[in-house]
């Protein structure tokens, strides 16, 4: 990379941190970060803080004022040319006397995309797009999904042995990875917008499922339940947001303990049902709806398999801790029926992480 | 590190890639390289190529000839100062006339440590020991086991899915690594004294456990096989090298079948039974016995599980492709009958190296 390709990436590297403090707020937008420069100083930065708020080019350029004439905005994505909720950023861009775009990637919805740059250009600005294209389309590869397909982007998060293990035979799993990993999960459930359990991980560990770092809110929770197990003392049930636990069961549930439910806060929603259990791809679409952009999967190895088996996995997060269960551990992910290696499930650009004496394997399904 | 340490550093570092050409081969001696240095000018190097071969600093000094007069040897371990197969290193050393010996670690052998640094010191040569100490340890890890505790260093050394599954649950197998990995397998087994196998992997995937690295040899092949249910048409008894096929069975085993093991060149050693199986810690005193100094267990779950259980193992070697085979496949690891987490076996030292797709987590248990 030349000298000023460098300086280039550096302040969409700083629009790229800037966009990232928006996560978990901005569904179903996407995250976006500006900076303004010019003459090598950076006049004003901005970031989309929650759908419906300003986005982020706009807080730069009522931060320059003025000053923003003969400026370079970087920013992560394509500059919107629609009216929404807010009036299009191109005008804006157009109107502050800018004189230059860099923007990471064109806008990956199908029906706009491209039409920002082409607007800002006739207008005369000169607009780079691709620069850290990569990173780009990582950031905000929940929303790439989501306006492409309109269901979330699943995210597997699995914390197991080094033999696949995550609990004994016992059922026992606290703690399998250490301080440094759960509260990195914790920083992710700020991110996502929903978390999703199955009902086995609810009657083992009871778990809440919030989200526990400073600052943060939590994500919706999502337990499957085909049969209404979940028990009324659930933690799950006990929290203050009550409302953000969804209960999701099948077509037969029981409208006594439906309503029982519903009289704690949370919501019972029916999917119906496929040969192995509750259906996904129904419960992705619904969330869709809702405007989600991404869930988390947590657990257990059943849910995690079913997943699999379903294929709505677009990503893994495995934190392994430096420890061996043995074969009588509970397995990170239930049966998938393959009978030839030939036909594993597999993982693409797998990336290594350290957290404490943990590793976190990442990678996206094939 | 200061210049002229980098510089000592650079020298030892060479004496350790030197002193590695030998593994394998050495045994029941340690891996020794050595350089002779004089005015910031490599004299000659040596290192020690099979046991009852020339050591690695008398071969040194040969080449140097009177030139070594007034040189630094450096040399990852301390010189002998005993007549064994071949008269004590330190009369040599003081004899040429070197000025002083860099020593990455003293002697590991209680009997012996510390003797030829004073030897060497009383002579008037200057001896500095503890450069690159852990590297040098490391080095010699089996050497270390074995000269302090009289039996072999074991690596347990496997290859899994991410979900810690070493087959299919059609007992398929191959290939779950990719070449780079097992390359890297057969470089390692050129370097052990012997591996290691259970029954069932014989049966499931018929090995050779040989080694097909360029200019490599094969280690012992042990097979441990309590009922001795290996046919007689396995590809471990019809290598070139029979003789090197080690099969272990319990004291019942019936002496028709013995017989005919041996008829084919292998070895039969029958050990003790314990609780779970073939007796782990009688096989290795007997391995140890014989002076060799590391053994290779290379699956599957149960005897890795046996392994485990007995306590026997020192490093595990894990290999993982970026795949998912599902609960229904093979435990990379068999039952250990732990209960809770905090009995778990733990692993230390954890590093992680990649090999193309796969990665290798390796470290050493508590």
């Amino acid at each position: 990379m030349s000298e000023s390709n460098e300086r280039e990436a550096r302040y969409l590297r700083m629009a790229l941190r800037l966009a990232l403090r928006g996560a978990g707020r901005t569904s179903p937008n996407p995250l976006v970060g500006a900076v303004l420069v010019r003459n090598g100083r950076v006049l004003a930065t901005g970031y989309h803080r929650r759908a419906g708020a300003d986005h982020a080019e706009i807080i730069a350029l009522k931060r320059a004022g003025k000053r923003a004439r003969g400026a370079t905005l970087y920013i992560n994505l394509e500059p919107c040319d629609h009216q929404g909720r807010t009036p299009p950023c191109t005008l804006a861009l157009i109107d502050s006397g800018i004189r230059r775009v860099v923007a990471g990637m064109v806008d990956p919805n199908p029906l706009v995309s491209g039409k920002g740059i082409r607007r800002l250009r006739r207008a005369g600005v000169q607009v780079d797009v691709g620069l850290l294209e990569a990173e780009c389309h990582q950031l905000n590869e929940a929303f790439i999904k989501y306006i492409t397909r309109r269901i979330p982007f699943v995210v597997l998060k699995l914390a197991a042995s080094l033999d696949g293990k995550i609990a004994t035979s016992r059922g026992d799993s606290r703690w399998i990875t250490g301080v440094a990993a759960r509260h990195y999960v914790h920083r992710l459930r700020n991110q996502v917008d929903a978390v999703l359990v199955g009902i086995g991980t609810v009657l083992a560990d009871d778990p809440e499922l919030t989200c526990r770092v400073r600052g943060g809110r939590n994500p919706l929770r999502i337990v499957l339940d085909r049969h209404l197990r979940i028990p009324l003392t659930a933690r799950l049930l006990r929290q203050a947001d009550a409302e953000k636990t969804i209960v999701v069961t099948g077509p037969r549930a029981p409208g006594k303990k439906i309503k029982a439910l519903e009289d704690l806060g949370a919501r019972v929603w029916r999917v119906p049902l496929v040969r192995s259990g509750l259906s996904f791809p129904s419960l992705l679409k619904r969330l869709g709806r809702l405007g989600l952009l991404s869930v988390m999967i947590e657990g257990g190895g059943t849910t995690a398999g079913r997943a699999l088996q379903e294929n709505v996995v677009d990503k893994v997060l495995f934190f392994y801790a430096p420890k061996i269960l043995g074969g009588d551990g509970r397995d990170m992910i239930g049966a998938l029926g393959i009978k030839q290696v030939s036909r594993c499930r597999r993982i693409r650009d797998v990336e290594v992480k350290r957290f404490g004496p943990d590793l976190l394997i990442s990678g996206y399904l094939k």
